[in-house]
């Protein structure tokens, strides 16, 4: 297999096997037909033993048993887990819950992203290893940390955190006159009059000021930006040529991943599409899960594959094109951690179906990832992952998952664009502002953006998850599920877009002004021509409460709009809003108020095809996704499926050359 | 509209507003009919920006402004929200909550009310504010702090609240021996030899004495009323002719707010009908939140109603008297924050059905308020309350509740007395004991209390909500649902009330002793005779586990009694307990052993009717409340009732000249 | 009744109760049949008012009076409970929660078994009291402290068990390149380089590593069972000719019970049949416990009858020859608190049915018990438990236990021998491995332990329960539902034991080795030959999903084997094991892989038979034991039900003559 397809690669831990292995595996693993190893991920008790005593001979060694069979290395910079000697040294490196405990040594991620000690022991360590390697042929590029915010470690609100926090404040609002007004401290005597009075959110008696929150978000993002851009610093200068990445996770809230990324080459993602739907996702009904409990959802993980592809993208196009001296493409993507059997951190952790592995890889491929590389060689015969499969078995027979790997044809993959024509906006500061003050215990931030992917998708629709502020000018629809921080600056960039493109929003748009506030004019704040009226009344409905819009039933929650310039495409049947807009369409630009997943459907179905798409009506669990040239239809049921002529037999894929859409 | 109707009035945030509304604002209200405008709370940090600074100006336009106005003004004590700096200069005014962990500032009620640290600075702001507006021509009362107790707060376990305790039971119990034997801390060598080795009953291994905690309650509740009183006395000494009131919360029952109520002229309570059901109410099923998710549920709110009217009528006649001078009725009350629209704190908050703000005004009314005042005038659009709602919406525009208000005729409501034939006993001490060890997770004591309160409503009774020890002699009917704790000098004084009334009881009634010990001569003590008999057994029932009483099926809780002098008039018709009296009956006394809402309905019909009451059969959500003559007839369901030849309107009232009862 | 027969006893605390009662209490006891009174478990406050001041006349007194009408004393140390006056001048005895929080004084077990002040104390208060009264002509026997483990207190997190972890790792490993791979501390860079790096588990940031949590609950019940064992030696010493135990308590699973009872001369438990389903039985399902809420489960209660009938018989035949010398039978057990009444301590806590007493006090019989003694005599009128029953109630009238016991014809119950045909194996270390990493939410080793239990006592057999090391040869039948964690030695005993007897293994069987790392070579590790076969897949099925097998359907776990020189007794029927082996079986040793009650029970049933037993299809809830030549009947169902042509009433017994199985 070239270059131009699909690649394959695996995770592996050479230092959790005896070395009479390490040949044997590097040969069947090049037999196997994988290009990439990613090694050394956690590795610094071996790497450095005790303080500034460095043990590099096995690693040698095993960068050189996997050069020799013609495999390439990404190396990781292994932060993620400080040894014990260096936590029992310098113990203020520890981060601290909300609860107000330290959070101990003896797992992993156990370090504040502010602590200044650990800081530079990550740029020793980063310094150490990349002086070494950074320049060996068979490393090709490297992974930061490890999947950075696991085990909700963004946010820490022990002492190094403490002290960082008022001083990242003073640089951003400059007096304390500022920062009081933009947290609206006035409320409830808040008011600060010296920097050093103001901690992290946690322990209040009742919930934090929003904006205090929020400002926390953005505080430990950052940190983790830093902390990350202090290493790849280093890895630019000691290993030139190679790129740099790092892998990300599912569904993860806590910091700004556009930001994470400005500074890396290109992302990667670690996808469990089984873990996914049990641990990540509870915000999905219990009859989902057990439908698709050995599969997936197809449009969770597709939401993570788009999400993560365009992450490169930034916030604006000058952001976009900084790293233009890099290597790597702008536009690929990597799975750096691809399910290939159980997992083992789920509530319940059930088998893959047959035919799962080889699934998710084309889906993977289908939605842009250029590799594919699997989560483990091996499975480990101790600690906290003994019951995590690997593609051999603990007594190293091959497992399901490498035969799926083996009988994987990779011919129809090739690794080019992916051209959506639909572009999905996702910003994590309003995932922040709106998970804080839900209003409704059932509704969050993915709940709302999931509905319209899921419904897009359903539509047969390929779509670009993008930052609100990334050039939007290749879009023919843009939809914006819930995007209810809206800086002005913001707002004037999707009014000049929807001269050219239609634009769908969600409920609470343009809610909150940048700092959490609400907007003194009311929602949708000095816009309201754009959207062509203003908000009347939102409604939170409990469980089994609902209200009707035509045939749809509404549930969770119902905001009611007064067209000004616009009109009412649909009204509430009933209800305290009955009679009131629900659907606000004016010129190109529709606002949709109720939570309904068949009305957000129905919507966009139409807009759609206003905007010259052809959206079309697909089975649930059945998706297509479109790649240079080729379609992929992908059938996430256990039973076979006949839509537009084909027969899709369960759990599995066709590839097809794609009918060019209207 | 006169002093002699229903008066109105709002909460307003001068202070959250640019300074060009308020002349407007003053003027809006006027034009709404509002009377009272309460101001001030939580404005600390704005009175005092830094220690001993005082910044009154802003203040006094805000008053005269109104005064300007011709409204009339309530100021509020700022102790709810102690700002930033004097928290950092003073941290150990913070309360611990149970887990040991320090309450933090960032939120409001983050103090301690054992601290004589804070105690001073509560004096000092006190007496400041009384000193500059006590004699203002606009002021024409005060409220104390805010909503003492909320989020949990009446209780600390950190070191204020640690090294008072012990002094409280010195105080109370003189020697240690008396301590030890009132608690009976022979059980498990509870038995204490010094009073500093008692902490408060927190961290424990598991469940803490019950006596411990008991006490530990007391004290709590004590601080509390000693910090009020403290204000009060100040605000008396310098605010003449004024009255003071506390604005108390739904279903609090954390301290006694008999106590806490006795040096306040009136007693005002906030009134949340949707965040009531869903928030504070977690032993109401999902059905009846469902049923009355936009309302509130009736009997809920008017229990609240009934028990803050009765409030000040105090433990004694004497208690009573005491505040004779005071310029405000005895048994008047305020509703001092009225919900207008959705709330923002509970985990569903659904907007109110069209005409429910109407509904609970005149609710209010109809159960013996004088004044009803809405939270708040405009929507907050900053920090915790941004989706709360107002009479304005954020973008000043009229919100649905303003129209309602607006339209209230409020001429059929003056502002007379209610007379209720019938009361119900109430005890904190009670309530205390009862929750702690309630035998049946399914089963508190405000569940058992309310299954008799929404009994007699159901049949259309008024219904006075006093504290046993309280003059009982207009009474012709006497229910006492869930007197758990029973000093013998109460039992002296219900057996002479049975000279002139009809009695009624609920299960465990008499179990404990003052001190929560059990009767060492069992249940009822040693006023076997009043009741007619012993307790022979109780029964905790499982959810699913039902016991028969004729066609009535009894859940939770069964307790049997041997008949002596007294007669069995019903008995257990299956379980352990067949053939047991389930309710027993002696002269004037009925004890009602079994938990069935349907049988306690039963019973009371009838001991009603014998009193010479006319109990009538309501369907559900409608409500007859009698005030001044005047028959108020409530229907909270969203279908339109017909009820004894009147055609109700869904969630509407009628007024209607009173029927004199037989 | 002559002590060949089964005898009762009654726990009593003299000194809850005015001196004036002490005789007619004693009177009362003996009249109703008891022969023996545990007095004076926690009434250190009472022996020792002050450190070093001892008080015994009352405790001279209350045995006095007891010797004087006949009884036999068992004494307690009253260790449990450690007094005030202890506790402030010592606070280093206090142990910590896994949260880190202090466990204070105010309720009992607040000590850390590793705290060497606290074992001073423990020996001296222990010397003091034996000295007084080890050679009392009353007194027959001794209990240790209560219940360890109650309340989770066998693992503290405190300062006394955080230093002596590293000391005891010391002692075990030798050096720390032992300890690291034992424990696979290359995973995640988890080395040690030093001892005191190493802390208890907990605060970890996400799952600490197994094999650190295994050996954390080895060294918490080694410091359990030496506590214990320096009380013993004293009592050995100072008590010459008087028997040691401890009353353990229902499904701790917390410390080694075998362990923990070696140094004892026989064991006795504490039986609360309806708390027991209440609250210490989390896996069972809501339907269950409706069902049985007044009798409690019959297996549930009997499988700890059997389990402590069989925990003197130690890991191997030389430890049960150990305590020869000691004047009790080996094999006698004790019920030491018999429920007679309801409980207070679990969610809901309904009567008992009539005729369960008798029951309850057969089936203790039918299983082994020499003795059962009834908690307590009189309901305590203070503190903690005034909600539990006894034999009395709190008016001193006599409850309705005690008219059962009154009633209890023991004529036909000799203290002779249960012979079992089938050993069901069980482990501590496994429960610890098995329930750490579950790899779903609805299986634990219980759940799984009690399935095979269950099956088997649904089909009228007998089972001893039995550590899996201890001497197996007098069984025909040897059932091993969840032993996990597989010492090679294990391994080969049990091999052994196959040449005489069948043996059934469940899923998950010598997955782990002794440090708790999967084996190398997977599951079975080296002994494939002895099962057969090789494990190929393990499915882990959430809530909804099941596969089949045959006409069973299996829920929560399903693991396939490739059978070698096995065969496969069935195979799946569907999902990703379709056509795979389930149950596997070579020889004398059967293999199932699928949770499922009913496949269970087919193979047992099948294995029984062709072990030349007779099972027999019981109804549910209807059970039968054999003792010393008797049959017993028992019925728990709240219906009649006609079994093998007898018909039993009601929640009753039937006790026949042992027809001799073929």
């Amino acid at each position: 297999m070239s270059n131009t397809h699909l690649n394959l690669g695996v995770c592996y831990y050479p230092e959790h096997w005896p070395r009479d292995r390490w040949e044997g595996y590097a040969a069947k693993m090049k037999a196997l037909g994988l290009r990439y190893v990613r090694i050394a991920e956690f590795a610094w008790s071996r790497m450095e033993p005790e303080e500034g005593v460095y043990t590099w001979e096995w690693l040698d060694e095993a960068i050189d048993v996997l050069h020799r069979a013609g495999l390439e290395v990404v190396l990781c910079t292994p932060t993620a887990t400080p040894p014990a000697w260096l936590v029992r040294s310098y113990p203020e490196i520890l981060a601290h819950d909300e609860h107000g405990r330290v959070r101990e040594f003896g797992s992993r991620r156990h370090y504040d992203f502010a602590s200044q000690t650990y800081r530079a022991h990550s740029r020793r360590i980063t310094r150490e290893l990349a002086s070494r390697y950074g320049q060996h042929p068979a490393v090709v590029g490297w992974q930061t940390d490890n999947e950075f915010g696991c085990h909700g470690t963004t946010r820490s609100y022990g002492p190094a955190s403490r002290a960082a926090f008022p001083h990242w404040l003073q640089q951003k609002y400059g007096s304390l006159e500022a920062l009081n007004q933009a947290w609206g401290n006035v409320f409830w005597s808040q008011e600060y009059t010296a920097w050093d009075q103001i901690l992290p959110p946690n322990l209040t008696v009742t919930e934090p000021n929003p904006s205090h929150v929020l400002d926390y978000a953005r505080f430990a993002s950052d940190m983790l930006a830093e902390f990350q851009e202090e290493q790849i610093a280093i890895l630019r200068e000691l290993s030139p040529g190679r790129w740099v990445t790092h892998n990300f996770m599912i569904f993860f809230g806590d910091f700004d991943h556009y930001r994470a990324s400005e500074a890396l080459d290109f992302v990667t993602w670690d996808n469990y599409p089984t873990g996914m739907l049990e641990f990540f996702s509870d915000w999905v009904d219990e009859q989902t899960k057990l439908r698709f409990a050995r599969t997936g959802h197809p449009d969770l993980i597709s939401f993570n594959h788009d999400l993560y592809r365009g992450l490169k993208q930034g916030r604006s196009s000058a952001a976009a094109s900084a790293n233009g001296n890099s290597p790597a493409r702008q536009s690929g993507f990597w799975v750096m951690e691809q399910q290939c059997g159980q997992v083992n951190w789920a509530p319940y952790n059930p088998l893959p179906a047959a035919g799962a592995v080889q699934l998710w890889t084309t889906q993977a491929w289908a939605h842009g990832a250029d590799t594919v590389s699997y989560f483990r060689w091996r499975a480990a015969t101790m600690a906290q992952e003994v019951m995590h499969s690997g593609l051999l078995r603990h007594d190293e027979t091959e497992d399901r998952g490498f035969h799926e790997v083996k009988a994987l044809d990779r011919s129809g993959m090739p690794n080019g664009e992916v051209r959506a024509p639909v572009a999905l906006l996702h910003d994590y500061e309003s995932l922040w502002i709106f998970d804080q003050q839900r209003h409704n215990a059932g509704l969050s931030y993915w709940t709302q953006t999931l509905t319209y992917y899921c419904a897009l998708r359903s539509l047969g629709i390929d779509v670009d998850i993008v930052h609100p502020d990334a050039d939007l000018s290749a879009y023919r629809v843009i939809v914006a599920p819930a995007l209810t921080l809206m800086p002005e600056a913001r707002l004037q960039r999707l009014e000049a877009a929807a001269h050219g493109a239609r634009l769908v929003f969600g409920p609470r748009t343009a809610y909150r002004t940048e700092s959490g506030r609400a907007f003194e004019n009311g929602q949708f704040g000095s816009f309201k021509h754009l959207f062509g009226g203003r908000l009347l009344q939102f409604d939170s409905l409990r469980p089994g409460l609902t209200v009707g819009v035509g045939e749809h039933r509404v549930t969770t929650w119902a905001e009611s709009f007064e067209p000004r310039e616009g009109q009412s495409l649909h009204s509430y049947g009933d209800g305290p809003l009955e009679g009131q807009c629900a659907v606000l369409r004016h010129g190109n630009v529709t606002t949709v108020g109720a939570h309904s997943a068949t009305l957000v459907r129905e919507v966009l179905r139409e807009v759609l095809r206003e905007a010259g798409l052809s959206p079309q009506d697909l089975p649930e669990g059945v998706r297509i996704s479109r790649r240079a040239g080729v379609s992929a239809w992908l059938n996430f049921n256990s039973e076979p499926i006949t839509v537009a002529g084909r027969e899709l037999a369960p759990v599995s894929f066709t590839l097809e050359a794609e009918q060019v859409m209207a």
